[in-house]
């Protein structure tokens, strides 16, 4: 297959909700009071985990499929910790995002230990979220003045 | 303040969806049809660029306040490209995630061209999600079978 292009389109419904479009859906991003929020939906790096949780899910299957065994049902948990102090402009010691992130997956199969390991490794090398969490990857941010056509 | 911990746990609900929960909020990943899902809600890719607009939303109005001048409203577009084959399992040839993320940034307010530099600088050194995105974050992926208690 060639490249695929996917992209999310929104606006700031307040000083920190953010209502994203992306095909026929939408996806309101929001913080917690805690964080100065209306917490009226998940935060942003709870889609992270949330995105990169739905990514293993994805290649769980396809994987098992292709080594031949059955997963019944697949529980996945993934949390993080990041310290909020450079976010909030109070420290620049630590980084921004992440520390760490981890992920366990819960398989209810019939497959063995070993064949787990096996599917483990290859889930691993194959999602996408992992790669672009895990390594490198360029960003560009632009800002274009909204000009007002009144 | 200190380290804070997010955190989704769920399961599939089929080989493409994910159920997961976060606090009080439920958030479903799902693929399209053209990745053999059954299209019900945003992909995982499509997770990670709403995470990361609603990121650079709130950082964009935190920073804002920071340098005195006012945000009406904020339009942001993100997108990325990726090729599926190492997702599929069909090459190794290029990497799984993101060869790179694009994010504009629509702000309408008064602020002049040149605060504005200023406010996208340091929007983005300190924004958590592009910070996870762009460079290397340690991830641990365990898989533990789960046992039939019949």
């Amino acid at each position: 297959m060639s490249d695929l292009k996917f992209s999310v389109q929104g606006e700031s419904s307040s000083a920190t909700q953010f209502i994203g479009k992306t095909r026929q859906f939408t996806l309101v991003v929001d913080e917690p009071q805690s964080l100065r929020g209306t917490d009226e939906d998940a935060n942003p790096v709870e889609y992270i985990l949330a995105g990169f949780a739905g990514c293993t899910n994805v290649i769980g299957h396809v994987v098992a499929k292709e080594l031949g065994f059955t997963i019944n049902n697949l529980k996945i948990e993934v949390s993080g910790e990041l310290n909020p102090n450079r976010f909030l402009g109070t420290s620049n010691e630590e980084r921004a995002g992440f520390k760490s992130i981890t992920l366990s997956l819960i398989p209810d199969t019939d497959a063995s230990i070993e064949v787990l390991a096996e599917w483990l490794q290859i889930v691993e090398e194959r999602c996408p979220v992992k790669d672009n969490l895990q390594n490198n990857t360029p960003i560009k941010i632009a800002v274009e003045k909204e000009y007002n056509t009144i």
